[in-house]
Order: structure tokens, then sequence, then C-alpha cells
């Protein structure tokens, strides 16, 4: 799910993607955390941001919201484009 | 759906938000237009300033993204959390 200091959020719970930001930024020491979604999950990475640094890691703030279009390649051949937000938590100065 | 610059986006199709959007930056003279949406309709808020930007008014821009957490009431006299997203679009400089 992590790599590096990125996390990618599915279609579990946000609590899930909550511990993992947590595990990132108290074990691996990350300053800055990038949770990447798309599509419905879109909505999943907001909860999971705002839990984060409202109710655990208080001295965590987002500091950054990027959204994009990606195209997918489907098992045809076809493409089909999907939206994504990236957004990234660090320590508040 | 729309006050003044406006636009609250629910669980219709992103495409009706879309147009919304159109019309208030074309005949409502909007140089600004801000998307409001609440759980799972942010990941439709999102896909809506993705289309509206790469598809229909190439001129507008995502300039501002904000999410934060909201306190609703429910029947019980109970509350709950629920996350929420405002992006900001305008004509790009």
């Amino acid at each position: 799910m992590a790599e590096d200091n990125v996390i990618y959020v599915g279609d579990k719970k946000p609590m899930n993607y909550v511990l993992a930001t947590i595990t990132q930024f108290n074990e691996e020491d990350s300053d800055e955390v990038i949770l990447k979604a798309r599509g419905g999950a879109i909505s999943t990475a907001v909860d999971a941001a705002e839990i984060t640094r409202n109710r655990f890691l208080t001295e965590v703030d987002i500091q950054d919201i990027t959204t994009k279009t990606e195209e997918l390649e489907d098992e045809e051949g076809g493409t089909s484009n999907v939206s994504a937000i990236e957004i990234t938590l660090g320590m508040s100065e």
C-alpha cells in the first residue's frame, strides 16, 4: 500500500489509510505523506486526511491538494478517463 | 443548486454539475465558480471540475482546493462528522 511516503487509497474503509498514514509519520519518520486516489476512492482519501489531522496527528496539516485526469486502458485496448487526487500531509510549521 | 457562484454537488451524475458550471461562467458571467460537496459526492465534484476544465472550458483552471470536516446533526439530536471539499474554478491568468 505504501511506497516511500505515498499511500494508495483504494476501496477499504478510511481508517485503514488513517493507520497507514500514522505509521508512515511515526515509524517511518516521514515528514510528509501523500495520499493518492482515483475515482470513487477520492472521497475515502479526503476522509482519511481529515480524520488523521483532526483526531490523531493534530500537528499534521494538509499542505497541498491537486487533481488530474488519468487515462486508463481497458481490457479491449480502449481507454477511459478517471479523476485522480493527491493530498499532501505534512507537519505544520 | 447554484447560489451566486456556488454549486452544491450532490448525487446526480457529474455532467449535471459540468453543465451548471458552464452556465455559471457563460450566462451568469462569473469569473469564479466554487463547487462544494460532502462525503461520497466529493468524487463527483472532482470529476465535474476535471471534465469542465479538460473538455469544455479549457481556459478555466482549478485555483484552489480546500477540505474540512463538518458536524451534522442527525434526527435523534446526535452529531456525526462528514468530510467536505471546496473546489474553486477560475479563468487562468
